[in-house]
């Protein structure tokens, strides 16, 4: 576990969490709730659970939620039910309309929530959105800190997973026993909410384009008749490498699409991107990458995998990519 | 010293050089002519003196062929002069053209050096244009080696330039010994001119794209108020990273443009992408990417570090990135 602390101008550097401040951690049980169990979610419960946090889940999946009792955590049938008796209410569904349903709507966390309950919202959302949630959810007389996640599907499940976190010290002081228990890495950016959502989306900006890039770069590389593989080596090794490149090209070189991150995912966070830039700012990059992972969706790969952007390039290319039949 | 043999199909993994072999490369001593002193030039042509091989130096700047002679070694006027008593002839300048004039043009090598001395081409051009050049070589009873180099100036400089060769086994073979005194890594990327240029080119493109995706992200970054050293130090370690951002991105966090690689670089490695690609392959990132880099080159910043294109995309976001003066 290493927390780093940036923001606010300088940066401070890595800090790491001293022993007894990890012992304090462990002695502080914080009754957590958990609403959305896909993979994030998921790994981030089951870490709660292991960290010895006695946590309730929500989700719309009936196996999800058995799956969870399995492993010893306990089920709610609705965001407020799980909210009720909750310290911390952590929300890991997919967009901000979700997040406004499951505080706000029928059945809601907000309404049900004890007054002065911390939410970790760790959703990618506009930045926009995010400030605006928080705020309502302050006006609510509840405590609010914008927390999107990076690492994946495998981080998460290790407990390893990166918070981009901002929002007031004290409410994230507060709260941290619980985030530590979730995360690899903690990234305070600041005081205010807002501010986590807009590295996130930076984060994103660069991913998408990388992961748009990796499959031009494998489909003009089969096209020339290289070896993907090799190419694969070579690359991983070399000044062309990113951190997209080496996970999602893996993808590519065993042909193997089975979905950790969707198409869809990277339609929506290049689209919050594209409008939060708006006219004001160019995007050319993050629009030429939006532009192939809508088409890719359109053409019935929305829920495969995002490395198969490649898919689309090399039909058009008239080039095969190994383990993909037409 | 790390030997990689790849390519023909399977991945065979990184084999480590052993001590033998390294003894028996140390008491071997080529003659060698480095052709063009620019930064990778100039690095290997002082990790080759440092390794004790005797070597001579052509270059059109007489400030480099001094430098050069103080650091122990020789000079000649022209590449006739450089190649006639050669083992081996390593060209580093800037493209096809220029390696056409060293080769082949007036006082060019060739038509001077001994009949079977080997000539290792270092210059990123089109994969055609290497193949090409190559037999040209071998029709005038010399042996060629396809080995563009990647890892930077910073990387030359200490003999530890990455090398992406392809060619006979045997010439390969041959001058290992002196490749060896100069690389970091060897990728050994098939027995056919022109493999090794085809993976640099793949290269490239990730490279360019990567470095426009990193200007795009500061932009918006610094747009949105991010502070940029933050936003650094977040990137490098999430999943947005590429090894682009983490070099080229430290360069507009310190407001640095000092060339390591130029803007006009870039123009024409994308340009040797987009050109090769064709019609018949798709290549939307590259094609993006190089409108930015010429547009940087007419706006006067061809000279200047590749990573001045964040500097064309906050101009039109009206937005100050550090070290910017207007």
């Amino acid at each position: 576990m290493q927390v780093v602390q940036t923001g606010r101008g300088a940066v401070r550097g890595v800090t790491g969490l001293r022993p007894e401040s990890r012992r304090n951690a462990m002695s502080t049980k914080l009754n957590a709730c958990v609403i959305g169990l896909g993979s994030i979610g998921w790994g981030a419960a089951v870490s709660l659970l292991r960290e010895g946090f006695p946590t309730v889940a929500v989700d719309i999946r009936e196996e999800a939620l058995a799956k969870f009792v399995a492993e010893g955590g306990r089920r709610a049938a609705t965001p407020a039910e799980g909210a009720a008796e909750a310290d911390l209410v952590m929300v890991f569904v997919v967009n901000a309309a979700q997040t406004e349903t499951v505080l706000f709507g029928e059945n809601g966390a907000v309404a049900a929530a004890k007054p002065g309950t911390t939410f970790v919202i760790c959703v990618t959302m506009p930045p926009s959105a995010m400030s605006d949630i928080c705020a309502r959810l302050e006006a609510a007389g509840m405590k609010a800190i914008d927390a999107p996640t990076s690492g994946g599907s495998g981080k998460a499940a290790s407990g390893e997973t990166t918070l981009m976190a901002s929002g007031p010290d004290a409410v994230l002081d507060g709260v941290m026993p619980a985030l530590e228990a979730m995360s690899g890495r903690i990234y305070r950016l600041g005081d205010t909410c807002g501010a986590g959502s807009r590295v996130k989306m930076i984060n994103q900006l660069l991913a998408g384009v990388h992961i748009a890039a990796m499959a031009e770069a494998m489909t003009l590389g089969a096209k020339m008749g290289v070896d993907l593989g090799t190419l694969y080596e070579v690359i991983t090794g070399s000044a062309g490498n990113s951190w997209m490149f080496e996970n999602r090209g893996a993808h590519v070189v065993n042909g193997d699409y089975t979905p950790h991150s969707a198409v869809d995912i990277f339609v929506k966070d290049l689209g919050i991107v594209v409008s939060e830039a708006g006219d004001g700012c160019p995007t050319p990059l993050s629009d030429t990458a939006l532009a192939l992972f809508k088409e890719a969706s359109a053409a019935g790969m929305g829920r495969e995998d995002d490395a198969a952007v490649a898919k689309l390039l090399a039909k058009k290319a008239g080039v095969k990519l190994p383990g993909v039949e037409d």
